[in-house]
């Protein structure tokens, strides 16, 4: 027998590329579901985060904010500035870029990670937030 | 009782990074088939087009097309063109990164984004294409 | 009625940008679990590969190569090198761009994808690897 459960993360954020480890929180929404097998799409409302995956390390944190920084700048003027004001072209361009959505399967309760990989929330926006992460299980109970 | 249905939305579109909007289009399907809780994959066939989510305004739009000339540019020649001579190396180099696929959850029947977040798809064809996008729909019907 | 089923691929890589075509296998994952309408997720388990789609031709495959190395090079010293001294903090950023998930519909026991759309898995890393890529169906079975 299928399910379908719809659970939510929220993190407080710091903006300018704040990169945040949460795979601990969805590995505690699978476990409370009591989901086997299945798979679990998160997604992250809002058009300057975004989702992937990665060692969550300070060194690598920092290669990943270099990169952002290097390719699609902070400090420079976007048409989207222009037109809005405010100031957050960057964060738009880079959330876009990486994307909203990651689906992941669960095999045996438990999360196919590798050893070394997290799921990360990237806010990218110029200011502190409150966001909203979904976390939809789908799958067979136990 | 969880129920799979596909549906497909056609485009028509003028290549050359062509960003449209497509979540009205998404909206209407999920609407229809009275899907109150589930998800939706949302996957462009193709390897010249992509999709992803952004604040779909003219400044912004303009941003991200410029972004993708600056890094992938249309006007030198890839190994791709020299060896089938359709001279679209950087379309094809372009959906690959932004990548064919999206999944977003769907709460009372709503899509789960955010206020200014849009769902696009991105034709980086060097000719005007029509495009077929899936939209396949799982969850709860009403 | 919606089954589940989870499989796997397995692929031994060399490396530094082995890009394979994966597309088969998983169409013989379909075939044999004779799911009809729905979809399959796939993902692949590690923090210094990936997934997207691409037309699998030499040519762009030498393009796609090219642009990694162009933006993500290799020869150069990453903080998370500095920190772990595996030196492939080139590896790990490629891997976190691109994505480690990707979603395709099934129609008529079919993958959704278009004529000269393969799926490919992405090797970043800076040594041969043993891959496992999770092919997870979810759907209608015949």
């Amino acid at each position: 027998m299928i399910t379908i459960l719809t659970k939510k993360i929220t993190e407080a954020t710091a903006g300018f590329c704040d990169i945040i480890d949460i795979t601990g929180k969805i590995k505690e929404h699978i476990e409370q579901a009591n989901i086997r097998a299945g798979m679990v799409t998160i997604f992250v409302s809002g058009s300057t985060a975004a989702l992937t995956t990665i060692e969550h390390e300070p060194g690598l944190i920092q290669d990943l904010k270099e990169f952002v920084e290097k390719y699609i700048p902070s400090n420079r003027r976007y048409h989207h500035d222009d037109r809005w004001g405010d100031d957050n072209g960057f964060s738009h361009l880079r959330a876009s870029l990486f994307g909203p959505s990651l689906t992941i399967p669960i095999e045996n309760g438990a999360l196919s990670l590798g050893t070394w990989q997290q799921v990360i929330l990237l806010d990218f926006d110029n200011r502190p937030r409150k966001r909203e992460i979904i976390v939809q299980l789908i799958g067979e109970r136990e």
